[in-house]
């Protein structure tokens, strides 16, 4: 445990510019975080990551407990040196795998029941193991186990996982040695959510996350929710949402004052041929791109837009060749990294109003 | 066309190690090309293969014909700044199609009639023609068309191959304005090779291959061929083995006296998980290595083995990552740059009976 990780430095409304002091380094906030699950950016090397900008990614402590197993990520001294990333890394807890029927076996008072989808290894992972699982992994920054419920659950049972993620988070904090955030929960509640935020923030976590939402509710209901929780979380403390992506969602974050996002989105997206554009998302497939000499995005300095034609990457997506996968997937990346580099400039000169108004007109477009 | 493209400075043997002059470079031979047979190398952008040390490639006009199609190649002034590859690239002709059921519909007197199996467009790819894609691709070296037929024919169906194979190069010859390599068939039966390489070497290529073989043949018989065939070849052209990519393969024919070699071999077992190392080929997937702090190769260089362990590599691999495609591999390519130079540096030295004996015992071991 360890204090003051956090400084903000500028405010623009409910926006704050931040930074956040870790054991590998430090990272600019609002900051964008690529989900490696399985110890990798879907394909992309960890090197690579660092070129792109990418100052923290996520991975998740339930999947690399599975596979490659803690004994495998100790040898290496932690997932930094397994993976070749050396900037921080977040660990989720393995609580959002409730969610994934091919992991679940059932939520139980003490934690939750887990099956592994690849070899049907059971364990029933308890707070106190999954502290000791992200502290052996060696993240930065750890996630409590939550039990994070499902969209259109009774108030009864969400009250029931609001009173046992708590009872979880304070046996989560007692364990984890290094930084550890608390997630809260109550679904699309509101009083759920305050009762909820109340109990974790009484805890002593380095910083929250609101969890449990973009799992399948409406999104004004998402945005509701997560506006009237966000007052309810502590002013000085990092703030995470869980599982956002695309960039108006994230800059929409942003302005109700989150500081930390991570999702598939992009990469992704990336792999299905949407690259997002400064001219909004753009499926290179469509046959329009077959013969563009221009690059994916004038402006962009990846490597992807360096070296190749819209013509290129269209063929190579036609032709299922993997190497469209990685360029466009490093594209969307650096879109992302440099997007929330705008996002941190417009919070230091108090021009985030302009900003949203240009990424509302460009990206609520279908894709081009 | 033009004289001269090719020069002997030493030898071994049988064995030579030139300089080949092309419009994009020189390149030191024995030179092994990866194949980029849709204009990708499958998982490796152009400007690392050029960081892999890799001299030249070879790509397939009658793949590119029909996809992305000559025009979308034209727009880019030529295959290199298409695929972003700036040093010297072969083309095939499309004449191995003969032996993919998805392209042939039929061989005809004026050329092969073909089908794409993407879209099912079909095309007569006559000799003239077949020269006009390679011009217009731009690549350094096109292969004339030439009749591959498949092993296993009777020796009066391959004498026919070999008079339509002499036919069609001559009017190759003519219609191509760059560099271009003419093809000896002839099969397995030792006179109609005689007669076939009697009948292409009378034509003004500044190249020559020998084609027909490593399709099915037993090993022995391929190499008896081959021994027979290659002193029919003039000495002072270069030497081309179409579809030998195994190191200790490439090393045999480099004692036969080729020059040029091409092959999926490295690239397609590095994405079933087979490396090659100094230390005889490896399987990444074995559960030996899911704990091994080593790289693949001590020795090698490749941006794989400087940044990770081979218990990294067998966990994408075995969790299907397609990042364990790329870097199992750059390391196959790498490996292959390296034996190379290794092979020329023994001929120069007179020294390649030591490798050949190194080689043999290495690589004729299963899989470590």
């Amino acid at each position: 445990m360890q204090d003051e990780i956090f400084s903000i430095m500028a405010r623009n409304g409910r926006a704050r510019y931040g930074i956040l002091r870790l054991p590998h380094g430090e990272v600019e906030t609002p900051v964008f975080m690529p989900v490696a699950t399985k110890g990798t950016v879907k394909t992309v090397p960890g090197w690579e990551l660092e070129k792109l900008g990418v100052s923290m990614i996520i991975s998740n402590s339930l999947h690399l407990y599975f596979r490659p197993g803690l004994d495998v990520i100790g040898k290496h001294g932690g997932i930094h040196n397994f993976m070749g990333f050396k900037r921080p890394i977040f660990t989720d807890s393995g609580g959002f795998q409730i969610l994934k029927e091919h992991f679940l076996i059932g939520v139980r008072e003490n934690g939750i029941y887990f099956r592994s989808p690849s070899d049907g290894v059971k364990v029933l992972l308890t707070p106190g193991m999954s502290a000791e699982i992200q502290d052996s992994i060696g993240s930065d920054i750890a996630m409590a186990l939550d039990y994070c419920i499902p969209y259109g659950k009774s108030k009864r049972s969400v009250e029931k996982a609001v009173e046992l993620t708590t009872r979880w988070a304070r046996e989560f904090r007692e364990k984890r040695r290094g930084i550890a955030f608390g997630i809260v929960q109550g679904g699309v509640y509101p009083e759920l959510r305050e009762k909820s935020a109340s109990q974790i923030t009484s805890i002593d976590f380095e910083g929250f996350a609101v969890g449990g939402l973009s799992i399948g509710e409406p999104r004004s209901l998402m945005y509701e929710i997560l506006e009237m929780s966000l007052p309810l979380l502590p002013d000085g403390k990092p703030r995470y949402f869980m599982g956002l992506g695309s960039p108006l969602d994230v800059l929409r974050g942003v302005m109700l004052g989150i500081d930390i996002f991570d999702s598939v989105f992009p990469t992704r997206n990336a792999r299905h041929g949407i690259a997002f554009t400064s001219e909004g998302p753009l499926d290179i497939r469509k046959s329009r791109y077959r013969d563009q000499m221009i690059p994916l995005d004038d402006g962009c300095d990846c490597p992807a837009c360096r070296n190749y034609t819209r013509a290129y990457l269209h063929h190579l997506m036609k032709e299922n060749e993997l190497l469209g996968l990685y360029l466009l997937t490093v594209h969307n990346i650096r879109f992302m990294m440099r997007f929330m580099e705008r996002i941190r400039e417009s919070i230091k000169r108090n021009t985030l109003d302009d900003l949203y108004n240009e990424t509302m007109e460009i990206f609520s477009r279908k894709n081009v």
